[in-house]
């Protein structure tokens, strides 16, 4: 991952996304990447469920996956991202179905420490929530 | 909720808390609460994993327990969340086994505005992970 | 400032920014704005540095500016925010010199609480610090 | 620093953090330290005023105090802290007068990255602000 010259192609990052057993539950895919962003979407499943009467997804749902798509992000577009150090998540407007579609941009890459920020979407792209991370390399 | 003369019994709030689908999949308990803390308890699942080779639980899942904790620990001391307006993580150590046990703090409990925090430990009380959520009440 | 159909020039924004002290002791001045994004520059005065060693601007320094730019970003563009509830900011360089640029974003104006983003970059266009404030309007 | 054998003496770290020129600006001094706290007191300045109507301090200042105080706090009590990575804060009250009281308390302390978390209290000891930051040491 450290190798410079080449970014890994999208096959070989949802490979590494599908080794973790929460990112499979979860149905995780990665959709698309560009120049600066990177993009997944996850289908709707009603163990997500927060609040009952509204169908929400349950915000710990939504932060995983600001968590996970900053850290993959990093990863494809340049940088190196092993785990996450922190995380802050702001909830925008509750997420009543699927899928969900998260954007991930790279805020900074260093050499020790690299921040991404990813905003989650629902189908219709309204912003549900967003948020930033930071993750060590190596 | 916003009856101040008397909080809710741990089996109301055991209750509230599983209402959501999420909570139910998580397995979550409510075990203890003494004057300034909330103490839930989460067993292990196998779905929870995020890195295979260490066998350690997904950042998402300790976001999730961190957010709900302190959710219900505003709840359970006197004050009143509704939603998560935000939420900050700290990932201090892999969490590779369970039960987790999230601690639940009141910061600081406001009429629209409420700060609670939370930390995650080990069965051998060893710090996993810590943050802080700021809820809305209503 | 609640008025949605005539957001504030910017010579009033300006008097809203300099009615602060602490504003007026650090020289900000607004300098652009357009559809999305609100620019302050803030000169160099030797009273900021933390580490003279390498003449750095101290981080309270760097947090102040993300903090003010984007309460005034959402006072800029159609929202309304009367104060900060919450602030996180990412450090990623030192910042040696002066003006320091920052620059806000709306990320969500809502009714109750809106989120701006914003980033500083010195002289150079390179990026020192970068973070998010939530803001309550009224 | 990072001689683990003995902590640097109250006098040792007054003198650190006196060589910022910000610090001397705010009349920093270190009164007291425990076990797990260091505690920090700044005097009122009407530089540091925000909205003079109520004559409260720039979050800003409260945001600096948060972030020097952890980082002294982790130097304190044996880790080492050289840089800010990120910061967090929550704004409770506004802070009307001085002198304002800083109360910094570990987190955790890491080989690489410490937590410490600070709390700003009013002479009446009432809570105005808190917050965390992450530390790099070397």
């Amino acid at each position: 991952m450290n190798d410079m010259t080449s970014p890994p192609s999208l096959d070989a990052l949802r490979q590494m996304l599908l080794v973790a057993p929460f990112h499979r539950w979860l149905g995780l895919d990665i959709v698309d990447r560009s120049a600066d962003e990177l993009i997944l979407e996850m289908p709707w499943r009603e163990e997500i469920v927060s609040n009952p009467k509204i169908g929400s997804a349950h915000g710990g749902i939504l932060s995983a996956l600001i968590d996970l798509t900053g850290l993959y992000t990093i990863n494809a577009l340049g940088g190196s991202a092993r785990a996450t150090v922190d995380l802050r998540v702001d909830f925008h407007r509750p997420a009543t179905s699927g899928p969900l579609r998260a954007i991930g941009r790279v805020i900074k890459i260093g050499q020790q420490l690299s921040v991404a920020e990813t905003r989650i979407e629902d189908s219709g792209a309204r912003l549900l929530a967003s948020g930033r991370g930071a993750y060590v390399g190596g």
